[in-house]
């Protein structure tokens, strides 16, 4: 393997890891224990992972990978605060949700060549990117990576 | 710049995003408000500043970067849980610690090279590693970052 090609891997291995921990954790919990709050008065769970699976669904145009499968999942989950309104979907239909969303960019990742993860994502424009050629794909998938753990730090809270 | 070059400046942007944020939402707090615990029963503020400075410091020997500074952290923020020990540094001493430890590693980052960033860490046998060469220095501040972010999802709530 060159340097280029470990250091994607080893960042992939990141993103893979960190999403795998929160599988784990949501498959310990039942649809009843993702109405908990993650302390009294925060998000409960089912909001955190709407949230997190609408935030990665949003990769797809990001990234160049294609239309999103979830944009329902922005309104209740993004735009607006927990409980504002009601869950559009089932706790069932979410899981799959998240695991639909996580397992196609996953399989999409492992397919990116250094080339792929060092081009610009489509939110930067071409004259920005110039400037700063870390407004990439790799800055996208490690900040998102972050942002689970952020997430998981808060849902382990609530066991 | 190389694309293995573009990689490691990427991440270590992340890196440094994240320590950032986390200063950040450090300063505005008290020493008081240090006291404060994230939720009900769990850690404090001070616990994770001091668990997160205790990790960080181990990076030194971990990346080959010589000795600890702040080795006496370890013993009540890493070793024991919150509140089973009295905490031996004052709050201002626990903030210096934890600058002085990541402004001491974020200057050793910005000096390496992709070689440096994908050579083996100092807790992997050399067997080890030929198996699995991402078992490098660039894992290790991938997952202390996403670490650093756990905790801060835990941090905020205190708010």
């Amino acid at each position: 393997m060159t340097k280029e090609e470990l250091l994607s891997v080893t960042a992939l291995n990141s993103w893979k890891l960190t999403i795998g921990r929160f599988d784990q954790n949501l498959a310990a919990l039942t649809d009843e224990q993702l109405q908990k709050q993650v302390a009294p008065d925060k998000n409960r769970l089912f909001y955190l992972v709407g949230h997190l699976t609408a935030m990665h669904d949003r990769m797809f145009p990001l990234l160049g990978l294609g239309e999103r499968l979830h944009p329902e999942l922005d309104e209740p989950y993004i735009t607006n605060p927990d409980r504002a309104l009601a869950d559009p979907v089932s706790a069932s239909d979410l899981r799959k949700a998240w695991t639909e969303v996580n397992s196609k960019l996953t399989t999409a990742f492992e397919r990116f060549t250094p080339e792929d993860w060092v081009e610009k994502h489509t939110a930067v424009s071409d004259e920005e990117f110039a400037k700063d050629p870390t407004r990439n794909r790799f800055a996208v998938v490690m900040n998102r990576t972050n942002h689970t753990s952020f997430h998981s730090g808060q849902a382990v809270l609530a066991k």
